[in-house]
């Protein structure tokens, strides 16, 4: 069969220039696995992870695979202690949600809100797993060159050349160019992220102008055409989050995978109500009311924290009003595989594309 | 040399899938000549030409060569009588800008804003260029066919699956699946545009996936490497404005090309200031502080005719301030080259881009 390869696949050690998003909840040792094993690469996505069980994830896909993976961490400033009221005003925003769910009403969220950064970067440097990427912000450079002589290598997000050019400076081994369409948390960490939804088309080839640094290209990709389109663009990769959302290893809650895959267009947009920052998924009532009241919300992550307990038992009720199904633009386009399927078709599809635009060359 | 050809090139009688996109003021006969000339399609943004001046373009396109080119018409439905009340806020809104380029006091805006649509209609039906397309709306199924007897191809734009599935539905030979990285008027027409706002790659690949009509991409797309991305995509020609604005036959304002070719990132917005529905131009002064003031408008297109004397004025003064400077989110990646050696430089690259593609099966 014929071969797709890129230059960064043999820095990060893969076969295929794919790359599975990482995904809190969604992303389980198995999926991770069964990715990296069909010779994408699988990525943890452990912002909220504490590092005893990032290190046992890292067992649990090191026990079924010996191919690289990723383990990405946000790594946004902490915010300082939120104060009485607007504690008051974010539980009251949420307190009637909570009632419905017959949960315990909302409690004063306590900092920490997420785990210790650097303990999850010790972490990331005990596990060395092959590939290490953040998001939401950046680390210094010594960070970077500690990591990266642990033999890990090291990709930030970017939402525009300025982070991207920021990133190339700190010496990291590629960039994840996150256009508009993506699904989840905007990265933007150095302009307002209103001010950054470019497309992903448009964003990609203005990074790859700008920087020497590889590219890999987030937002919209869904299948083997738009692979392709990236790789057109010069990324050297294409990480898509939402189109394994709904493979059976994935952890995402039932509504979550259900939302995605019955998605219609225009269904998700930019809301900071689940965590605090926004952050693209499909609209539901929470979202759609939350926004209606103008409700009033904690900083990121403390709301994240907050809306925790409903997010829980909304899944566990398989009631998606108040789950946080982030998805992308181009979710309607999600199949329900199992994730080895999955890659082995986004490469056929690739090659399909690649020798369609060949033909085009009469 | 090698050749690069869709079907749609066939059916548009074109030797390379490129469409200049129609741009009023900036699309003179000039650039529309020199860019059919060059093997691309050339296109008039007639929206706000009356019959005669149309005769009159396609005869100065035609003394220049006899390769096909496209006529574009906003077909959305005018609106009613515009109250005094609404009159008397929009034109205080801006008579201080008025003012401040010594112009006589701005007047009430009187119907008809633009020019009567039948009638121009009636004028594509004489002129029968190859190609006809409509933007903002539809048309009714039996001028299609009208105009198609005639052996003119039809295209109307879609900003979702849903007006696609209509334009399809309506029998037109193509459909320009615009992504939000577009400059210019956004062409919603049954939905909300706001709602609309998915980015080119996400938007043409779930176009192209839910239409046996071919799509032809529109957004973003300013090099070889873009439309080598939408081909990939499964689009069968790129449609681009803004890499044309700064040649020198376009017929845009010097500060209109300068904007463009000095645009940074994240420099454009989407507002409805100038002419009432939202089109996306980078951001200047006008658009900032009507926004800050959330400045009263008029409805489409009254808003354009008021707002006329002060482009004009501006663009006479070399004053970028009030310019409608349409432009699209890879602004930056513009260049200032003649038209056909723009074409003939996007077609270099497509190729390039493509060979670059084939490379990757190793």
């Amino acid at each position: 069969m014929a071969k797709l390869h890129t230059s960064l696949c043999d820095r990060l050690g893969i076969r295929l220039p794919i790359i599975q998003a990482p995904m809190p909840s969604a992303a389980t040792p198995e999926l991770v696995a069964a990715v990296s094993h069909a010779g994408a690469l699988g990525s943890f996505g452990s912002a909220y992870t504490q590092p005893e069980a990032m290190q046992r994830e890292a067992e649990a896909v090191r026990a079924r695979t010996h191919l690289p993976f990723n383990v990405n961490l946000f790594v946004s400033k902490p915010p300082g202690a939120v104060d009485a009221a607007a504690q008051r005003g974010a539980l009251d925003a949420v307190a009637g949600y909570y009632r419905e769910l017959r949960l315990p009403p909302p409690e004063p969220v306590r900092s920490p809100y997420a785990p210790d950064l650097d303990a999850q970067l010790r972490a990331i440097e005990e596990i060395r797993p092959a590939v290490f990427t953040f998001h939401l912000g950046d680390i210094p450079q010594e960070r970077v060159r500690r990591i990266q002589a642990l033999g890990v290598k090291v990709g930030g997000s970017a939402n525009c050349i300025a982070e991207a050019r920021n990133l190339e400076s700190l010496g990291v081994d590629f960039i994840v160019a996150q256009g508009a369409e993506a699904g989840g948390h905007r990265g933007s960490y150095r302009r307002n992220p209103y001010d950054s939804m470019t497309g992903t088309l448009a964003l990609v080839r203005m990074i790859v102008s700008n920087v020497k640094t590889p590219v890999v290209a987030a937002g919209g990709i869904m299948d083997g055409a738009g692979i392709a389109a990236v790789l057109a663009l010069g990324a050297q990769a294409a990480w898509l989050g939402t189109a394994f959302v709904p493979c059976p290893e994935s952890g995402a809650p039932r509504a979550h995978k259900e939302g995605v895959l019955n998605s219609k267009e225009d269904a998700t947009l930019v809301t900071e109500k689940f965590s605090g920052k926004p952050a693209r998924a499909i609209a539901n009532r929470f979202i759609r009311e939350m926004h209606e009241r103008a409700a009033p919300q904690l900083v990121f992550p403390a709301q994240n924290v907050l809306t925790g307990k409903l997010r829980t038992a909304a899944a566990k009720a398989g009631i998606p009003d108040f789950v946080a199904m982030y998805a992308g633009q181009a979710a309607p386009l999600s199949r329900a595989l199992p994730a080895a399927e999955l890659v082995a078709t986004l490469e056929a599809e690739t090659l399909e594309c690649l020798d369609r635009l060949a033909a085009l060359r009469r």
